[in-house]
Order: structure tokens, then sequence, then C-alpha cells
């Protein structure tokens, strides 16, 4: 069982700059079984961000390496049948050491295959599932997700209710967007509480780069290696995801440049994730059960 | 069938920019089955024009995503056996909905296997081939393409003859290179006839960046989803690439920073198409049948 | 068999530059067996320092390309079977026709599988290998590499018998890292006797890039084509590198803009590798057999 433990209280910006702080710290393997079009993005994020990739998907290998690693990453966006077999693997190990995992169900929002793929990831009960809003949607429940190819159509709020369903399917659902909407429970007066902690900020230009998303599936991973609880772990890595793509927006003359100077933003060991929470965060309890 | 109506007349740089408009507009779903080598290049080129980029080459989902796209790009860079099979997956699906295609055969002007399966996928009539002068050399007909490797050793020019033998076999053909040919057919007094449009500009760092041939191909795909006629989106795709080329040049120092600077500049709205073909177009009806 | 000769004798900074220059003239093509992480770096790497990158991994094709390739790249970064296949018939072809080839054993360091692939396929004796100090420390013989995933927790100096030992299997091997060890054989009177080449330099944003390694293994490929003794392509290539890399740490703010500056860099036809040599260079003949 690799869930763990809800926040005993909803995480402060204070919890993310400490989150940071240890994630530079520790450098935490972080596992990749991730698809070939971001697959360069994704490890140039995670060496940004101080941590270690390595992307390792054969099935006879997939287990051994997730055994040592301080988190995986399993991203659907184009899969082989030898790399889901890998998928399966890995997650069984993370299961028998208690290693962290995340999935980035890529697609799932408006392709059949997809979905399916998706479904029987999920059934392994991810640490934390991190989409866009039509994956959630589609994940969740309702009948149609909204997606268009590997996009959505929808906006987080809309995913809100999906999100928080799937809490019963996984540890903690980030739904990324314009607005960041990440649900998870925490304990409130002795129970485990379903909460929001919604987050504005970062740039268009993200939507324009490819791998954004993906990236952000990365970060969540590394964070979830040097995080006890999963909602810290969502929370720290869409603030220093979105607060990089601000300070990158005001270098950037285009998508290309904006790429350039996010990685050099992750980098930036000083960079003011609690400031940037302080201003950003906005926390809610959600209906209970 | 999915070869679209010629030109009603050879375009002109207002057709140009009246391409560019809709494609903002409309952003069209371009579904690629490409190389490993350039798919981010390849994403991020769709996405920096205003397209939306979705890669699905597992064969069990090629028809399916094929289906909901605006066009559909077949790369050849790295095929597997299972991808090729997704290729022709896809390629049947379009014909059942009537979306357009693009076929980029790299690698046929110098490698046998390559040669090979450039012949199966053209025996499906793509609406545009996309290639080097090599690459449209071999498949045109004559004895040896002339190519190294996945490189040209050919100038467009040498690639006359064999695009227009080409047009029994497809709607359109793009030779890019220093100068670039796009030979397709267009109303002549009543008569559908071979005709050349010739296009100098771009830079030299085109050749220095991995994935400008690609990208072509994709953009050509992004315009065919757009367009009703296969020269004007030919020429729509060769104009934006080369302007923004162009504009690029002036902000590198090298092939690194060309090839980020190209993204911003593909990705300005206001970059001006019809300027540029203005300046650079040359249009010529070929010898009839 | 296809391990070239021994230098003559040590390789001196007016070698690097006439390597250079040769590289420039030649445009050889490198024949790419890589991984699908770096892929794109290690084609912008080669097109940058003026070669012609061929990435062709189809089983049925990998002896063909190897044959009209200056040389061939094997990269065990994330192969599938059909890739692993496709290597031993490449690097078989190479034994055929007299090509050198580099083999660069990622992650035999850590990775149980990945020291296997590596045994396997240094028993084909490369031309050179290159890899970090884990990888190098894991084929030479010791019980345990050091490594860390992909990474190594070892400094090059610890790597030097084990490099020592390697040179009864391949040409010449070189132990990358913050300074770099070439070993290999020169004629020391008479006598192929064991040297070592020691480098300091380049920048340490190298390791926050993914595949700054992959890539130097691309260049040394590359070099290899053009230069006839083992040491001087090593050399050239790990003097170009480093210089690139401490003229594009100048330039950045962060790893990523670090990696566009390389490339820009690695392309500079006037880079002075000569002048890096003369002030980096140590050369050091090791104890005999």
């Amino acid at each position: 069982m690799t869930i763990r433990k809800c926040a005993a209280q909803p995480p402060t910006p204070q919890t993310v700059s400490e989150a940071h702080r240890r994630l530079k710290e520790r450098s935490p393997l972080v596992h990749c079984l991730t698809n070939r079009v971001t697959i360069n993005v994704v490890a140039n994020t995670l060496l940004a961000i101080g941590a270690a990739p390595v992307m390792a998907d054969h099935p006879q290998e997939a287990a051994d390496v997730a055994r040592q690693a301080g988190a995986v990453l399993v991203n659907q966006g184009t899969p082989s049948d030898h790399q889901i077999e890998a998928m399966h693997r890995a997650i069984a190990a993370t299961g028998e050491v208690g290693v962290p995992w995340v999935l980035d169900p890529v697609g799932a929002g408006a392709l059949t295959l997809r979905r399916h793929w998706a479904e029987e990831l999920l059934a392994h009960r991810p640490t934390l599932l991190r989409g866009n809003a039509a994956e959630v949607i589609a994940l969740g429940g309702q009948a149609e997700g909204g997606g268009r190819g590997v996009d959505s159509a929808r906006a987080s709020a809309e995913a809100r209710d999906a999100a928080r369903r799937l809490l019963a399917r996984c540890g903690g659902v980030a739904v990324s967007g314009v607005q960041d909407r990440l649900v998870a429970r925490a304990d409130n007066d002795g129970r485990a509480c379903p909460l929001e902690l919604r987050l504005d900020g970062g740039s268009a230009w993200q939507a324009r780069m490819t791998g954004s998303g993906c990236a952000l599936g990365a970060i969540a991973a590394a964070y979830a290696a040097v995080c006890d609880d999963v909602v810290g772990a969502m929370l720290a890595a869409h603030v220093h995801a979105a607060a990089a793509a601000e300070r990158a927006e005001a270098h950037a003359a285009g998508p290309g440049s904006f790429a350039v100077a996010w990685l050099d933003a992750l980098a930036d060991p000083a960079l003011d994730l609690a400031g940037f929470a302080e201003q950003r965060l906005v926390t809610e309890w959600l209906a209970g059960d």
C-alpha cells in the first residue's frame, strides 16, 4: 500500500519552503516511465530542481529501478505494450517497498484507449494523480471528459467533484490549469476531511510549451519523495512550477525562450516559494463524505 | 480518397495571410505519427503556430485519433514495426472521414528500407508529400536519390521533374531546401495544370538544427487542416517557416539560440506572411501532361 | 576488428586543432543507436560540430546504415530488445568495413540489466568506451560501480585502475567527469604503453543538463571518424566539449540557457581548442603491463 498519510493539517507557505529545502538537500532519485514527446523536458526539469532522473522502462529492469527510487512517475503519453508492462511492474515494486508514485493519465480526457489504460493504472492506487481538467473529469466518473486530443476544453473548477470522488482511489488529485486545484484529505478536528487548495498564477506560455504538464507530474513525484504527506507534495510542486513560470514569462519573447527561462528559474535555489504561496494560495474545506 | 481539390488559381500573398488567420482561429488538432529524434520539436512547433498536436501511435488507437484530427502527419524518421502498422491504420481512417494527411519520407533518399516504407505509404495517396531533394528524387522514379543519411546532397532544382511525376501519386509535392519548390495543380483556363511555386529565403541555421524539416511537415499538416487546396497549404507552411527563420537568424548566435528564436517567431501572431510572400514568391506553370 | 592503431606519440594541443579542422572539412556521417531521453540533444550536438547525424535503429536497416557511416555510436540509455538487436547488427557491420564505434554504457554503474547489456556489447571490442566513473568502475571489474541511477557517485580518479584494465577490451577509455581522464596506449620508446590524459575545465552546469554525457559520446564518435588514433579522437572530443562549456557558462543564467549557449559554442568554427588544451591538459604514462 503506497498511499502516504494525509496532512495533519493543511500546508502553509512555510511548509512549501521547507519541502523545497529538503528537495535540494536530498536530491531524490525519480524513476520515470514517461512519454517520448517530452522525456527530455521531464529529465531536464528534474535536474533543474535538484532531483536525479532515471528513465528506465524495459520490463526486465523496471521493478529493480523502482525499488531504488525515491519516487516513481508513470506518464502514459505514448505507451507501447512493453512500456505498459514495465509500468505495472514498477508500480508493483513501489507497493513492496513503500515508494510513492504519481500517475499522469495523458489523453484520458478524449481518447478511449487512454482512458482504459488510466483506469487499469488507477486500480493500483497512486499516491497522487496529476492531470488536466478533462482527464480528471473522465476518470472521476462523469460521462464525458471534455478533452480534445491531450488538451482540456474544461476549466479546473469543473473538475472539482470528479477530483473529490477520485480521493477514493488515490491519495490526492492535482488538477493543473490556469487555476490549479489540489484535492486531498487533512485532519479537521480529528477527522480526515477533503480539502481543496487553489493556486492562481503561472504563465499562459505554459500551455504553448509541450511538456509543461508532464514536467509538473515529475516535480510532484520529486516532492512526494521528500514529503511525508501528499497534499504538501502537490502544493510544493505546483507552487515551484508556477513561481518559476511567472519569473520566466518576464524574460520570454515567445514559447521558445519561455521554455529556456523556465528551466533557469526552476533551478534557482533562491526562488521564493513561500512568498508566492503567501500571495496565491486559497485553502477551503470541501463537504465531508 | 483524401486528396483535396486543386487550387482554382495559384495562391497569392493574400491567400497566405488568410490561411494564417484561419489557423490561429481554428487551432486544428494535428495527429502526428513521427520520429523520436524530433518529436518534441514537432509538438512545440505546432503549439507555437497555434495548432494542437496529439502524438498517438499505438496501433490500437491510431485510427480513433486520426478520425478526430484536422490533419495527420506521417513521418518515418525512426519507425518500429508497430508504428508502421499504426501509420497504415491512421491513413486508412483519414480516407474514411476525408482528413488530409502529409507524408514525410525521411531517409528515403539514401536508405533502402526507408525507400521501401515510403513507397508503401505513398500507395495510399497522401494529400501532400514533403521532403528534401534526395527523397523526392528517389521516390519520383530516378535511379539514385543522392541522399547521405537523412540529408540531401542535391538542390531542390534537381528534384523538379521527380516532383512533377509524383503528382500522379499525391496531391502536391513540397521540396524543401535552400530554395523551396512546391509543385501541385491549379486551374489554368479550365484545365488542372502543374504549377511550381519557388520560395527563397529562410536561414542557413535551419540545416544545422535537427527537426527543421520535420517541423515543416507538421506545419504543412496544420495548414492542410484549414485550407481547401493543397497548394495553398504548402505555400502558407513554407512562407510561415521561412519568414520565422529569417527573423530568428537576426537573434541567433548559433544553432541553439536559432532554434529558440525560431519557435518564438513562429508563435508571433503578427508575423507578416503576406509581406514575405510578396518579396520571395515566384510562380511558374510547368509543361502540361 | 575495428580497433584502430594507438597513437605514435601522445597527442598535443596542435593535434586537437588539426582534428577540429578535419571534422569541419569532412562532416562525417555518424550513425547513432541511442536513447530516447537525449536523442534530440545528440543529433543537435553532431550538427553543431559539423557532423551529419543519422538515427536509424530498426534491426533491418542498422547494418546497412552502419556500413555507410564514418562512425557508429551505441548508447544504451533506453534500449528495447529490438534496439539491442539493431546495435549488435550495426556493430557487426562496423567490423566488416572497419568503421570505428563508441560504446556509452549508460546506467551500468548502478543497474543490473545495464551492466549485463554493456558486457555483451563490450565483448565486440569498441573503438572507445565513454562513461562516467561509476560505469567504468563497474565494467572494469571491481565489485561495485558506485552509481546512482544513471549518475556516478565517484570521481574520475577512482576509475583510473578500472580504465587501465579495460584497455584489454577496447581501444581507449574516456572517463568523463569534473576532471576527464582519457586512457589509451601510445608509443613509448617502441612499446605501446598505457597513457593517461587529464583534462580540467568545463562547467558545473553540464551535470544539470540531460544529455551532456551522451553528447560527449557522440562528439567522440565524430572525431573517431576523422582521426587515425583513438587517443587523439578522445582528446579532441573532450577538449571541444569542455571549451564550449566554459564559454557557454559565461552566457548562462541556469541549465536552460546553458544548454542553448553550449550548442552555440560547439558550432563556433573559431573555438580555440588548441589554446584550451594548452592550459588544461596533463599527460602521464601509467605503469606498464
